[in-house]
């Protein structure tokens, strides 16, 4: 859709796993697109469907990106890094998905009903958080401005289409394997295929996999470096303490988190049960109900549920459940570009 | 096997998940069995194999068991409080997989390696432990006794056997709904069948589940329960502080455990991890290596990785995973009968 008046708004990564689920939030959007680019980050010639129309979605083109006022990144870091700085110079919003510029000085990582108000109108770049620490960024925002935490320990439970479309094939081909043999041995002692696995380090079919990135000296992986780094920069609380164990489970969207909190206060549970019904994007389930990764799956918000005490004084415990291609992710950075737009910072040029 | 010197064994549940896991470790044991009686603790009529033979497995007959020195109960808690103090008061030794008894004063939990020094030669009643707790009451015994654990904090990812039969078959079904529908939309954001639940309390394919048995009013559910008040037993530990978060996982065998302790002293990684190498029954994955569920099916011990520092002082991180039906279950009663034999407490009646 192109050459209407309104604002002219590109999605880099618009075939992959986050760019497809971009396309329907910015068919709904109240934002004044005029002009809509899509573009691949491969180099494959591929189409997408927009508006009831097939565009072509190119390899990215410098020049198409620096004529429009917002740019959304939902690609790899490499080509965040590539674009984002020059396009930020020319005056265009870049807001990006990738970890490129997540623990940048000058980059806020934006969570729009958590920390809205930390985006300047001179900032271009804005960063989306990593997908697995968003269901708590938001569900303990409120906590941790009213209460305040002090520590966080978390176990993620993380959905297979945050590794990716090659996780996620890898996945269902393993998927379909099993079944195969499960046909052939349908018994309470089925033998368990052993099968092959290239873009996961081990299968995940029938499996978990404690490994969600490299890891570091301390035995660390990526993921739970992003985890504490992240939420701290979110949250804007430089000595949380914060550990965590973070999980492939074989799940094809939604990441679950087992969290505890230990609070600044010891809090009635009917306290905090209040203060996370007031706490914006987020649906508190109680009682005997809890939310699980398919009931999440494909909606927008955070869903919390099994809020209990810990075991030690000013101690929580709280199940996480978001879809990480949605809030984690296509979600969040739609919900920025509408807040740059409701604080009349991004505009259509004249 | 029937008739022959030795001791007479009898095992209740011979057909269920567990029972079909004690005939291979029964075979291959050092105890002397003479004869083996095999019990079926449903009404339908089936066989099992032992030795190459195939033997009828009946209904429960309580004169056969009381004629025994050695019962085994892989059935439900009903089976076990029906029939074990009546054994118990014939002088046999019943080794109960059940929770009917765990948290009896008069019964210890037994884990060999762990507190096989807590029987008494005029118990007759000793309960295995809980599968879920297993894993970490086995690796974190020697750390417990060398140091001291303060505070447990943990999230499981629990095999769907663990929750038995129906539940197994259940899930299976539920692979085969997923993968038909897989064939027909092989794409990277396929439909999710949303499939019926009988025997879990939501769909698993697909899926996880962050309740595992009922719930208290606080909002514990069972499995939570047992994992706290059995760990306080087995390690002797009454003031022990635990919190956890149960939680079914797409699995079929082998539960794996997120955990943090915390000491009553802060050591180096390197002292604990000699600990952890020490620890009987248990093996240590070090590097970039660590186990997960499909690893450890099917093998007999624990196995630890993910060794690390946790955010505060004096606490670690482990990742623990073990075979439900195997060290959670069959084999660790076996290895409780071996014990009592090697003690000399266990004999075949003249």
């Amino acid at each position: 859709v192109k050459n209407y008046p309104g604002l002219k708004v590109a999605l880099v990564g618009a075939t992959g796993m986050v760019g497809r689920e971009f396309l329907p939030l910015l068919e709904k959007t109240k934002l004044p697109i005029g002009s809509f680019y899509p573009f691949s980050s491969g180099t494959r010639r591929q189409t997408i469907l927009f508006r009831g129309k097939k565009l072509p979605a190119p390899g990215v083109d410098f020049k198409t990106l620096a004529s429009c006022e917002l740019v959304f990144f939902a690609s790899a870091d490499e080509v965040s890094k590539k674009f984002a700085p020059r396009l930020a110079r020319a005056g265009v919003w870049v807001i990006d998905d990738s970890s490129a510029f997540r623990l940048d000085r000058n980059v806020p990582i934006v969570i729009p009903e958590v920390n809205g108000d930390r985006i300047r109108p001179s900032h271009r770049i804005l960063a989306g958080p990593n997908c697995t620490i968003t269901g708590l960024a938001v569900a303990g925002a409120l906590l941790h401005r009213k209460i305040g935490v002090k520590e966080v320990r978390l176990a993620s439970y993380q959905a297979v289409s945050g590794a990716g479309k090659d996780a996620l094939l890898e996945f269902f081909s393993q998927l379909g394997a099993v079944s195969a043999s499960l046909k052939k041995d349908f018994s309470i002692a089925p033998a368990l295929p052993k099968l092959a696995s290239r873009a996961l380090p081990r299968q995940i079919a029938l499996n978990v996999i404690p490994q969600v990135g490299g890891f570091d000296r301390e035995g660390n992986c990526g993921e739970e470096n992003k985890v504490a780094s992240e939420l701290r920069k979110i949250w804007a609380a430089p000595g949380l303490k914060i550990s965590s164990t973070t999980v492939r489970v074989p799940v094809v969207r939604g990441h679950s988190l087992a969290v505890w909190l230990t609070l600044s206060k010891a809090k009635p549970l009917s306290a905090i049960r209040a203060i996370l019904n007031r706490t914006p994007g987020v649906s508190v389930k109680g009682g005997m109900d809890y939310p699980t990764p398919l009931d999440c799956a494909g909606k927008g918000g955070v869903s919390v549920g099994r809020l209990r005490l810990g075991a030690t004084s000013k101690e929580i415990c709280l199940w996480i459940v978001s879809d990480n291609l949605l809030k984690g992710a296509a979600l969040n950075s739609l919900q920025t570009a509408e807040y740059l737009w409701r604080r009349g910072w991004l505009k259509a040029r004249p």
